[in-house]
């Protein structure tokens, strides 16, 4: 097969003048090194995590389009946090999936040649993206692009969410917004493992998603009752780790509010300067942009942090790496399997009416970037 | 020396009835075990930590005496978080000092007679007080008890703050509420050390202070360019740890922005998911008791949460813990030296205006209880 010699590419750039600029550029087509293959890019997901790059702190309530390119207002205060990216075009989407076109002299690049893989490394929202074998997954005979377009984000995240709880000493999770793709994953994952799970979601329709997958512990943020329900699902489960979607607000806050209501009620588990045991609440998201506010109304055993899939993947190290990736390929349509709303262009994906509605974020819709369209 | 049948101490209750309500009790005199040591309390300090099992989620502001007991309302959120202890008499005072006037037969704890010894261990607030010999520290000779009843919170919290720095990979400190006891310690520790701190405090009088005793990074947090002489601080030192006496407010999320911006200055330290080293803030006190606002606008790798004292000493070791002690006992009135601006007695703690006036936690005001006045 004869490849063009450039390929179409997405890019995000903050400018010295304050502007955030989206656009499509040109790159020249490259070679694959001994160990490395070039992917003709079938299928990427527009992913909560890759918002961050594409659109920084620019006033995106004020998008337009400028000829082809996407254009936003950073105001100041986002200038100052985004001062160490200004005047780069950044490469856009975190992952994807496509078909090997072209592989480097290695065996292992080789065998890959004709093979549909999903990959992970950034640049993914482009016809074409080279990658180290290392950063590939070969999907199993029958899968195809686009059912292993979401093969790394979402899947491994929530295969680090047990993971970082068996490393962490803890024996139950709680996890927000828990009817997205992700959460439905973690719910059978938890399910498959033995492991105990708090579902928080906000609406009644969330709740039958969930239970329709056989999820047992659901709680609903919108109930009145909604912390004395939460105090009883954690002490069922005995949960002092979380994962919050959502960042902002008083959720996380809340989460430990009743993780010490729930250790008020066993005995041995108190102390005067509170609960014992260590309540940990990770935020893996920022569904809700504005402060997160804590009351510490739960004693001194406590922690709220930052949760990033490629820190944890780079403490977790390479064996854990290997391990999550095969469950992932092994499962790939039936624990993993994600479903899309929408399939755009990589055209479309900076047309600012559409750009308005994936960067929603709505539960429930989910747009997959094609860019053979 | 013969002793009394009974003796006197100190103890706190959260009423069925709502009513937080601290008391003197007449306790009987124990008989020390073979490896314990009875001691009469001399002086004992009144630390903000002491303040929680105190006065708990009470209303202090409309503390009044009832007979010699204080009591004082507390509202319905309160009883909640406080469900763990009503109807418990817990007794007061973490720490003090005194003299060995009985010792169990062994004979580490009979070498300890008629010695003046420094205690941690709680229920201090007390005539007398029998306590294992493993919770004593003996005091050089010609040290006093009024020297020693500081030896251990603040000292091994000092102390504790660049055991933590090295245990989690950090290399300097941030420190605010500087000009405390415990700030001025620090200062001590870390230029003998070799360790760069950052001091925050509110007043130009606290920056005078921290001069005076050597400290190098001060910073105002009343000054309007408070953020930018913090990034320059924190820049200059490297530091991605904080301890926060305040616990309250937008303090500890500043820090980690300031941490954000000094990363954003260094080649190599930023990533699109913001910096990469891992940023933490402990809240080791909470002398502002309003809810803790993280902005979250630096990135993915940092932390917030709990410290407390014993928890880390438990995780450190007993080794660590030895180290520590012995450099107390060998610093008591250099490094170590607590200033003290009241003495009072045990009835005294009970009064309602005194206490109104320890409770109000001022810079530069220390009370002392002395169980013989």
């Amino acid at each position: 097969m004869s490849l063009p010699k450039t390929y179409k590419s997405l890019v995000s750039t903050v400018t010295e003048g304050g502007q955030l600029r989206m656009e499509m550029v040109e790159k020249p087509m490259p070679v694959p090194t001994a160990d490395q293959v070039l992917i003709k890019v079938e299928a990427c997901p527009i992913n909560p995590s890759d918002h961050g790059v594409m659109f920084g702190y620019s006033d995106m309530s004020k998008a337009t389009n400028d000829g082809d390119a996407l254009v936003a207002p950073v105001p100041p205060m986002g200038m100052r946090m985004m001062k160490a990216r200004i005047g780069q075009a950044l490469p856009i989407g975190n992952e994807g999936a496509g078909t090997v076109v072209a592989a480097g002299e290695s065996d292992a690049a080789q065998a890959l040649m004709g093979r549909t893989v999903a990959a992970m490394g950034g640049g993914m929202y482009a016809e074409y993206r080279c990658v180290p074998i290392m950063s590939v997954l070969p999907v199993n005979e029958g899968n195809t692009a686009r059912q292993a377009a979401s093969s790394f984000v979402n899947p491994l995240t929530a295969l680090c969410f047990p993971e970082t709880m068996k490393k962490e000493g803890h024996t139950a999770i709680v996890h927000t917004a828990a009817a997205s793709n992700l959460g439905q994953m973690l719910v059978k994952i938890c399910k498959a493992d033995g492991i105990p799970l708090v579902n928080i979601v906000r609406k009644q329709e969330q709740v039958d998603i969930l239970k329709a997958i056989g999820a047992t512990h659901i709680v609903n943020s919108s109930d009145e009752d909604f912390i004395p329900q939460l105090i009883d699902a954690i002490h069922e489960t005995g949960a002092t780790l979380a994962f919050d979607a959502t960042g902002g607000g008083k959720l996380a806050s809340d989460i430990l509010t009743a993780m010490e209501g729930a250790a008020a009620r066993t005995p041995g588990a108190y102390s005067i300067y509170g609960s014992i045991h260590h309540k940990q609440v990770y935020l893996y998201g920022s569904l809700d942009p504005s402060p997160t506010t804590l009351t510490r109304g739960y004693g001194m055993a406590w922690g709220v942090g930052g949760w990033l899939l490629p820190n944890f993947l780079a403490k977790a190290g390479m064996e854990t790496a290997i391990r999550l990736r095969q469950r992932v390929a092994s499962e790939l349509t039936t624990t993993f399997a994600s479903t899309y709303t929408d399939e755009i262009s990589l055209a479309d994906a900076l047309n600012a009416d559409i750009v308005g509605r994936y960067n929603a974020k709505k539960t429930g819709e989910k747009f997959l970037v094609n860019p053979t369209l």
